[in-house]
C-alpha cells in the first residue's frame, strides 16, 4: 500500500495507495470535522494542494448521523470531496469529554454534547460508523492515555487500547464487504514510556496493520518529551509501512516528525489558527489583528503563491479580521493550508535530491515557534 | 452613458458605461458593505455574474477609513474587484441610526456606533469620500422620508433633500479630478406622495444628473405602495437616462420594478437571507433549516447552474446549517446571488425577444413570496 520513493536521513519520501487514488509522502491532512474544511470549498481544497481530508467520527455520528451519510453515498458523496479520506475513530473527542463519559472494557457510554442523549461508542461501533462513511483510511478506537500518568496508569491504559484494537481488526476484516479497498490503522500509545510505546507497536504488529498511527503526544507534555518519545520509537516502526502522528503540529513540529521518519500528519492549527487570525508565513507567524498591519500594502507573505497572497493585502485583511467579515477567515484558512502543503511539497522534493537537513536547518531562523493554544 | 437596446412594453434593455466597463441593464448589484459581499471571493462574484458591486460609505468611512483606501489605490484595489462600484451616499445609513443623529441643514451628526466618536457626514463630505473610495456611480448624499409621513414632512424631507442634491452636484463638478469618469446619480424621494415624487424629480432634473434614483420605498410601506409609487413617477423620468430602484427587492420586485422601467436594483436579500439559511428558487423559497431537507439528496434547485447546486444536496446545505458551518453561508449565498443574476438575464434576454410579459406573467406560479423580515 504503501512505497518508499526516496530516503534521505530517516525523512522518507513515498506514496501511498488508496481507494481515491495515490497520495505522496510525506503529507498533511486538514480537518474536516462535520464534513466541511470551515470556510472552504473542496475546489479551493484542491487549489491549495490538499490530498488527503480527515474526518470526525464522533462528530459526524452525532451530526448528521453516519446512516444519513451513508443513504446519501458516503462522506465522499456527501461533502463532494473525491479524494481520499482518513477518519478518526472518535477516541480522542470521547476521551476529551471528560466527566461525560464513562469508559468500560467494553467501550465507551457519553452524554451527547448536542442534545444529552446517552451515546455508546465501542471497537466495533466505531469501525461500522467509519464504514458508513466510506472512509479510504479507518482508525482503530483508542485510549488516549492522559498527560501526566503514571506507569502503571499508562501501562494499564495502553493494554485497553491493544485489547480494543484487536476487536478493530476483526470487526474491519470479518465485516469487510465485497471488494473493500479501506486500510485500517493501529494507533501506538504508552504515554511518555518509551518501554510501553515499544510494547503497544509490538501488540498492533502481531495484528500487521497496513499503516501505524502515533496517539496520545501533543496533549499538554512539553515538546521535548515529545521529540524524545518520537526519536525512541520510530527506528523502531516497520520501515514498509506509512507511520502517522495524530493531532501535530507547527510547522516546526512537522519538520521535526519527518527528520525522524513521520509520513503523515494531521492538525487543525492552519484552519483554527487562520480563523482567529493567526498567519503562517515565510518569516514566521504574523497576527494579522496587529495595529501595524493597518496600512499595509504587503501581502501575508511575499514568497506565498495563494490566491490570498496572490491579490489581497495585510491592510485588507486586517481590516476584515476588525470588522468580523467571514472572508477574513476564508482567505486566512486558505492560504494557512496552502503554507502546510507547500511546506511539505518542499520537504518531499528535499528529500528526493537529498537536501533535506538542509532545508530543514534554514527554514525556521529567526522564527517566532507560534503557540498551539490559539 | 446609458444606451438603449430594446424595449418591450415599458421594460427597458440597456448598457451602461462606467469607468470600469460596459454594464447589461436591467441588473442587480449584490451588497459589500465593508468591502466585502460576505462570504464570497471576488472571483466567485464574477462565476455567479455580478456585474457591479455596491458598496457603503457609511461603514467604509467608519472601517478601515476612506483615507486609507484611498492610500491603498482605492476600493476596486483594495477587494481586488475589477468590475465598477456603485456607492451609496451614507444618507440611509445615518438617517437608521435614529436617536444616535442629528440632522441640520448643513448635514447629519452622529456618533459612531464602532468607537462612540462624533462623525460629521454633510453633502460635500459624502462625495469626497465616495471619491476617496474611487467609485464609479457615486449618489447624492439624501434624506430618507421617513414612513409614514404627513404631506407636509414629506415635502420639507424632499425639498431638503434638493438642495443637499445641489450642494452635491457642486461638489462633484467644482472638485473633479483630471479625466474624472464617475457618474453622480440624483435620488428621488417624496414619500408615498407622488406630486411630491414629480416636485422632486424636476428639482433633479434641473441639474441634469446622468442617472436617477428612487430613495425611500421599501421602508416598510405596503407593496401596493411602492408599486403604486412607481407606476405614477416612472412614466415621467427621462428616457434616456437609467434608473436605479434603491434597496429592492424580492425577485417579484425586481420583475414588478423592470416591468415598470427599472434599470438597476440593490438589496441585501439574497446575501442575508443566504446565511440565514433561505435560498431563492425556481419554485419559491427553501428553508434549508426545516427537517424535511435532512435526507434530501436534491439539490436547492434543479433548474439552477451554480456551483451549489451542481454540487451538493439539500441534506448537504441543511447539515451544514444546523452545524454552524461557514461553508453553508458560503454556498447559500452563491446560489441566491447566482439565482438573483439569473434571473435578470432572462429577463435582460427576454426584452430582446419582446417576450418579457409571458416571462414575467409565468414566473412566480404557486410562489410563496418571500417576507422581507428574515
Amino acid at each position: 500500500m504503501w512505497t518508499a520513493l526516496a530516503q534521505d536521513g530517516q525523512a522518507r519520501r513515498g506514496q501511498l495507495q488508496t481507494g481515491h487514488g495515490v497520495v505522496q509522502t510525506p503529507m498533511f491532512m486538514p480537518c474536516g470535522t462535520y464534513g466541511t474544511v470551515k470556510g472552504m470549498t473542496p475546489a479551493q481544497l484542491k487549489d491549495v494542494g490538499t490530498q488527503v481530508l480527515l474526518g470526525n467520527t464522533f462528530h459526524l455520528m452525532l451530526r448528521p448521523g453516519s446512516q444519513i451519510i451513508a443513504d446519501l453515498g458516503g462522506l465522499h458523496e456527501f461533502m463532494q470531496w473525491s479524494g481520499p479520506i482518513l477518519t478518526d475513530s472518535g477516541g480522542f473527542q470521547v476521551w476529551s469529554l471528560g466527566e461525560l463519559r464513562k469508559i468500560s472494557e467494553q467501550g465507551v457510554v457519553f452524554r451527547s454534547p448536542v442534545n444529552g442523549d446517552k451515546v455508546a461508542l465501542t471497537p466495533e461501533r466505531s469501525i461500522q460508523v467509519q464504514r458508513q462513511l466510506g472512509s479510504d483510511i479507518i482508525m482503530v478506537f483508542d485510549e488516549c492515555t492522559p498527560y501526566p500518568a503514571t506507569p502503571a496508569q499508562a501501562r494499564e491504559s495502553m493494554e485497553l487500547s491493544l485489547r480494543w484494537a484487536q476487536r478493530c481488526h476483526v470487526e474491519h476484516r470479518e465485516q469487510a464487504p465485497a471488494e473493500d479497498r479501506s486500510l485500517l490503522f493501529g494507533i501506538v500509545q504508552g504515554g511518555m514510556h518509551s518501554d510501553l510505546r515499544r510494547a503497544s507497536l509490538e501488540g498492533l504488529q502481531a495484528l500487521d496493520f497496513p499503516g501505524y498511527a502515533i496517539g496520545g503526544l501533543s496533549v499538554g507534555e512539553p515538546k521535548d518529551d515529545m521529540q524524545r518519545v518520537l526519536a525512541e520509537l520510530l527506528p523502531h516502526m516497520p520501515v514498509a509501512k506509512p507511520r502517522y502522528l495524530m493531532g501535530v503540529g507547527t510547522p516546526a513540529d512537522l519538520v521535526m516528525g519527518v527528520s525522524l521518519g513521520v509520513d503523515m500528519f494531521d492538525c487543525v492549527m492552519p484552519t483554527r489558527n487562520g480563523r482567529n487570525g493567526y498567519a503562517f508565513t515565510s518569516s514566521g507567524t504574523v497576527k494579522i489583528r496587529n495595529a501595524k498591519h493597518r496600512t499595509s500594502d504587503e501581502p501575508l507573505d511575499t514568497q506565498c503563491g495563494c490566491y490570498t497572497c496572490q491579490n489581497f493585502t495585510r491592510a485588507y485583511l486586517h481590516h476584515l479580521d476588525r470588522c468580523g467579515e467571514m472572508l477574513g477567515a476564508m482567505l486566512m484558512t486558505q492560504h494557512n493550508l496552502h503554507y502546510y502543503h507547500h511546506l511539505m511539497a518542499r520537504l518531499r522534493e528535499s528529500i528526493e535530491t537529498g537536501t533535506f537537513r538542509t532545508l530543514a536547518t534554514s527554514l525556521f531562523e529567526g522564527w517566532n515557534i507560534p503557540d498551539e493554544s490559539v
